[in-house]
């Protein structure tokens, strides 16, 4: 399982750049089927209000650490899964990482986030938890953790794969899968279906806009959300009247 | 059991406006024997410091979805609990929710929130999780959740009733009782002893408004809270040159 | 088991200071062997983002009440550890409170924060939760607990011992451990080896400070965290040009 | 929503009796489309190797007390739902509860199960604990529960409602369902497709028959589980040989 | 917190032997007003279906280990608590132990538990883990605990304190409170009240008695449990014809 | 990682059969410091009170489903990890499944579980749930896991790795690890280990067997366990005159 050779388009990614997590994951559940597409427990501690990550998944994978092992990785450079994705990140990247939600030793650090941040990466988002949380903050780089720790790794995991299928937020990761993060959460989209989820949202959010001044006109939620009866009429006029004639 | 019927006076309402959750709690545990008043788990996440939500508790309960149940819910018009919850809010009233601390779909979203507003309600308030976090804060109504998914209700639930007694935080809510919140969290207070309360808690915060000054000139816990000896005398004295005499 | 009669120099608390949590708890754990240094679940509540908390433990006790027992812990001023506690704070000591990790009363309010504040203690962290948050953030001490409720102490707990040994956020505290916190969490540091931990993150800072240069030049991570080969070289030139001649 | 005036007739209530718990889950999920049929967590406390529950619900519903409610609830005998409950049950049903999953105070104990018993109810079943659980194993009767607590509903619950959709060990139960329980779990069924889902079942049974033979003789589960190529042949050929002729 | 100097006699502990642990409970929380009588969580993994036992706490504290402390308490005997706890135990006691409910490290194996039952102790209860529980079940001697590990204690703990008000089970413990465990669970009752628990109990199971052969005749639970108008007066009937008069 | 490369001569093999679980849980953690080797919360709900699985791990990994990719698993034949798996199982091997700790879904049953018997593997051991215990538990395979549900794997699931370094009970899992389970629990050892752990445990059930008979006896568990003072030179004695010289 692999979707890093489905092509996805800039102008799809850019369409991404302006749609927010909540409206991409409804779209993702209720007109595509696809339910398991929001991280849960996955939390923005390090990303601005105003600021979107968007980019294709690079995965990486910790276990337990067992005594010998984690030895060997750190006395030999042969084999270190994690320090060996940081420096295959791509730019527009996004690390993922499964730490199984492990609660116990951070996986990413301050000098990791500057390394993903330095090779053009677009994000990380981890299934466990971060160390130097106030440090990375400066970076600029969107991080997505359950929490922090003081430690590094070596307190209690060891990597054992990249590239891989992963859980993240008790939903499935394959690499080259489409994330997007905000500070409404992070969720994945399958590339080959990017493009139109992406114009269904454009559409909805027409719909929201039009919602919104609805019901601060006073509106019932009955008949504008969705638009429904004399009011879906309304919508369409609104519709092409502000130039947003239907995109599907 | 529904406590609608029983009057709560704008005074009342108004006193309670200018206490903070904690004295409320605490005065309902341990002056009048209610233990369970204070919503565990049930965070501030959209309000301001300043902002306090006083209302009269309308409620809904959700339980997880049966297929042919939710998709009836969406098809037909005749029965959708948690739609008609929205369009009977009053003015002045708090809609609970118990979603049975479900984190995998979320019961409200910035419409919802827009058309409680937009009714008059003071605030929503939910056993469970929210989407739409950063659109919501800009409402302006004050919103408490577990936390928060991407996905809308039919992603895991379905709505079954309303006006009914129900679980929210681990505490009991009946329709009817007054709900308050503030930064410090939620509290639910019956109706019949919501003039008792606030004028015990009146008296309280008078006491801590002394002892907060006897303890920054260095005084000891044991003396001055509760004030004990000696104290007691000087804070009565206190209280009558502050035009602040005992109220119970 | 008890560790206040092991002395720490001033010189030490002050570099103590300044170093940040992270730091200080990936070199007990990894340097120093003491895996069990950083305390999970117990978040900084009340903190700046420039301040920092340090030290040495008193302990406090809590746990589940019995009726009779709480009821005479009220009554009678004999015994009632969690008041005796907070009149024997001493300046630049740090009360650390072993609730059982009880989310169902809180052991801390506005009014015990002030007490330790003007006792001059260092800040106070709760396995377990606070109340009147609001109110502690105004007061300046920093104060770490795993959340809030809004009802005080007889709703669920009573206090049982002083000095003791306790556990917090799953770590164990002898009286008289160094307790450092940030706002990347909080550590403890047996007394007898703090010297060395402080001259060894030191050090590490340096390595730190130097790798982010090279970072934001583009140097790969496998050369420069930690400094391998030649850049071993270049990391030792650039410590002794800045005054930085390693201190171990 | 209420499923008591969906009639099951004898012979599918009969044929229920004789398919096992996981048949009928699996069923449900992967033929039927309801992923919502098997509750989690719910335990066969009280139940013989060879018994199996089957009856439509009748449901309970608790919430954590008001200690004025649960006072009024045991000086009057006007309104108490989980004693009325008791004295409305037929034969053939089967007492679900929702106490919410609480484990702090029991709602079902010797006593209760024994009058559920004698009006004739198949069993019980608890999103919450038990008490008497030796007692109850004497009676007959089979129980489900999350675990047991030593003390009764008035430490901690009160009942609120009956006959109203309550949630499960995670799932629906609306009252007029089907529940089948054995030494594997707990499943629902809703009542109109309950005859589909025991032909459906039957069958399948069939295919495992036979696959038990052929896995016995080292086949492998890729041509066997379910048949496939050639071994679909085999299977029907020894469907019809067997008298067990295909039934959908 | 010692109860230890106060006497219970042996016809109270002779009368405790009788009463199930539920009755007990029930009782405590109910007419006594102690709702923290039973230990939640902690199951009885070794003890016989007639099996019932009672005894005086003796307690002892475990907290997560520090290496140097754990490292000393193996080297040197001069102060082990674990260890020092099972040569303290007299004829009757029950060591009560009290591991924060750590799942990972067992505080009793085989060895331990055949010591306890050579000094005659009553059992063993323990907020946390055993091991070698196969071989414990040889043994004879009751124990309770939350699960089982393979590894013993300084895999993650240590011993801190003995005969120290203790949490068990989410309940209090204080020395020579009196413990009674049997197959429905552990239940801890303060001395000074044993005997009059004791009394109740044995007229609430008269009542209990008479109730089964009520409700076995067809009886409605409203009115026989309690008994209630004309089944008042039957059942006070009942318990004098059968020697039962009333104890309180 | 994978440790299939490394023998294990079948008298290793066989002193294992011989060596209950928490005798080599205790020396993995103590005498080789090997913390990680014992699987928490994954039960032997399928296993004989005499029965012992000895064997080396094969291993299989799942996440939470994507709804187009488990369709492809379930429509083409040419990817099935977790059926693959179960047709590669050689005899002596123990499939050991980290679904991450699902209780959602079971990813074995009855039929999985007879053809895991049939190609003569050694067990099953589950990071997750199971379903049709009744009839596995008829099957005579050793089956180990974290509970039950009724539906199988597509209702959460999908397989996505085999032969891969997994987690499983919070402990790490490399292929061709040597699993050891009984009526205690299960552990994993490193195979290069193996032999010297079998002597060490050899010996140590010899000191316990004295030690049992010192207990008996009324020995102090400070002279016998372990054998200090004058009590090492008996057990030494004893040791020689049964035949039982030291191993190592």
């Amino acid at each position: 399982m692999d979707r890093r050779n489905i092509p996805v388009t800039p102008e799809t990614l850019g369409l991404l750049q302006e749609i927010d997590v909540p409206t991409l994951s409804g779209t993702l559940t209720q007109a595509m089927g696809y339910r398991n597409n929001y991280m849960m427990g996955v939390k923005p501690l390090a990303i601005q209000l105003s600021q979107r990550m968007v980019g294709r998944a690079r995965t990486l994978r910790f276990i337990p650490l067992r005594e010998d092992l984690v030895a060997a990785q750190y006395e030999l450079s042969t084999s270190r899964p994690h320090r060996d994705a940081l420096e295959e990140i791509k730019p527009g990247e996004v690390l993922v990482i499964d730490a199984g939600g492990c609660l116990e030793a951070a996986v990413i650090g301050d000098m990791f986030t500057r390394r993903v941040h330095a090779r053009g990466g677009s994000g990380i988002v981890i299934d466990g938890v971060l160390r130097d949380l106030s440090a990375i903050r400066t970076v600029g780089l969107p991080v997505f953790a359950k929490g922090m720790h003081g430690s590094g790794i070596p307190r209690a995991l060891m990597s054992v794969g990249r590239d891989q299928p992963i859980r993240c937020g008790d939903i499935p990761v394959i690499p080259g899968d489409i994330i997007v993060g905000d500070t409404d959460g992070v969720i994945v989209i399958p590339p080959h279906i990017a493009e139109e989820v992406a114009k269904i949202c454009q559409e909805h959010r027409a719909e929201e806009e039009w919602a919104r001044i609805k019901l601060a006109e006073g509106a019932s939620i009955h008949d504008v959300y969705p638009p429904s009866g004399a009011f879906r009429e309304e919508f369409e006029a609104w519709l092409s009247s502000h130039g947003k004639g239907r995109m599907k």
